[in-house]
């Protein structure tokens, strides 16, 4: 079972105090950047796969979705989604992404923010979304650019006057633990290719691949992210299921 | 016009004592992974990019190749290219990547190696190989990774006891000035995503996508390898013209 770490009291008040969770998705640094890769949601069936507070199911059914599962495996953030939601559209349940299961064809559209790198085996969980959703059907998906990820020590560090992204290990894959929010936090550390390759061989078509930046607005709003344009934090990717 | 670096003779004769010049094929330390992506060269009509001495293009007309096309801006390559072959069905011309000028599907595989980040205008480029191609045709490239290229100073540091590739400006694309077999050679930096982008908005479908690391074996033979799997040299893709 993947580790649990939204549930664990420290880490959860942490993470709800972040903006993103505090204003949704316009607290989220990349949204603007997602939303302009998003299809039209309208009378689509979709699954969130790990959903947090539901931010994007009640966006989902707002604009127009026929139906949004969204699946967490945090059980005090599915509760403050179920609390947060009015929607009949909106579904939520606890679902381990490690051991996801979902109808064959069942859904048009699949999405999921910053969910992935804690998943040990990406290539089960895309070969699972596959099946589940219709042809045609497309997927738009953020993580952690592997690149923030890889690092013994993700940490800025200062060399010969510059700061910079102390990069190692970026092609040996696998578990990394750091402390963000709590102590001990285990994601998976994938190559950008690794990703890329397990999506095209599951069967879906690379539709765009983003390193995210931030916009030139948000940089005159928040000058000290001038730092964010030294390496990407975020990854994000939107295919079509063929 | 592109920098024509290799004309230079300080850099012709640094490139020239490489192992890859030396040796060919067998000496390029990615090779083995490009091979791996290749099609059936068996029939086919082939341009390579960035020929070189023409170790490719020669590989090409012994694996049954219909016809090879090389180009490559460097005189002193082109000609050594052509003393060095003897098949008939290999060409070469001297050409500036960055105003290439093609025949319409006229070509049923393109290549290039570590070529491309010599190049200005990447769409352009890309755009012009699309219309070349025939339908169906693959197109199998290599360029140093961007995680490579990035860097303000592109050379290991030591931060906290650990050696770590220091990135900088990975988000600001465009030229990158440095000093590699001779001074002042003028290199192009795009993020992955921008080159996949670029390759997806011409017309092509993404097949692979490789941040080379040297294998297990070469590991063995190399050991003062190892600390290439901190980060990326070589990025490999392989697409299909669609």
């Amino acid at each position: 079972m993947a580790q649990n770490i939204y549930d664990q009291p420290a880490f959860f008040e942490g993470y709800s105090g972040l903006p993103r969770s505090v204003h949704g998705l316009a607290g989220a640094a990349e949204w603007e950047s997602v939303r302009a890769v998003l299809p039209s949601l309208e009378g689509k069936r979709i699954v969130d796969l790990g959903c947090g507070f539901g931010w994007f199911a009640r966006y989902a059914a707002d604009e127009g979705a026929a139906s949004v599962l969204g699946l967490d495996l945090s059980e005090n953030m599915i509760a403050r989604a179920k609390a947060e939601t009015a929607s009949p559209s909106v579904r939520y349940a606890i679902a381990d992404l490690d051991h996801l299961e979902l109808p064959e064809s069942d859904f048009d559209f699949a999405y999921s923010s910053l969910a992935f790198h804690y998943i040990a085996d990406f290539e089960r969980l895309v070969r699972t979304l596959h099946a589940a959703l219709a042809t045609g059907a497309s997927f738009v998906f953020t993580i952690e650019h592997p690149l923030y990820m890889a690092p013994s020590e993700p940490n800025w560090a200062e060399v010969g006057g510059r700061t910079v992204w102390p990069v190692d290990g970026y092609l040996v894959e696998g578990p990394r633990t750091t402390d963000w929010l709590a102590k001990g936090v285990v994601k998976y550390h994938r190559t950008l290719g690794t990703t890329l390759n397990a999506l095209i061989a599951a069967g879906f078509a690379i539709r765009h691949v983003e390193e995210w930046r931030p916009s030139d607005a948000q940089l005159a709003e928040h000058p000290e992210w001038q730092v964010e344009l030294n390496r990407p934090m975020f990854l994000l990717i939107a295919c079509d299921r063929i």
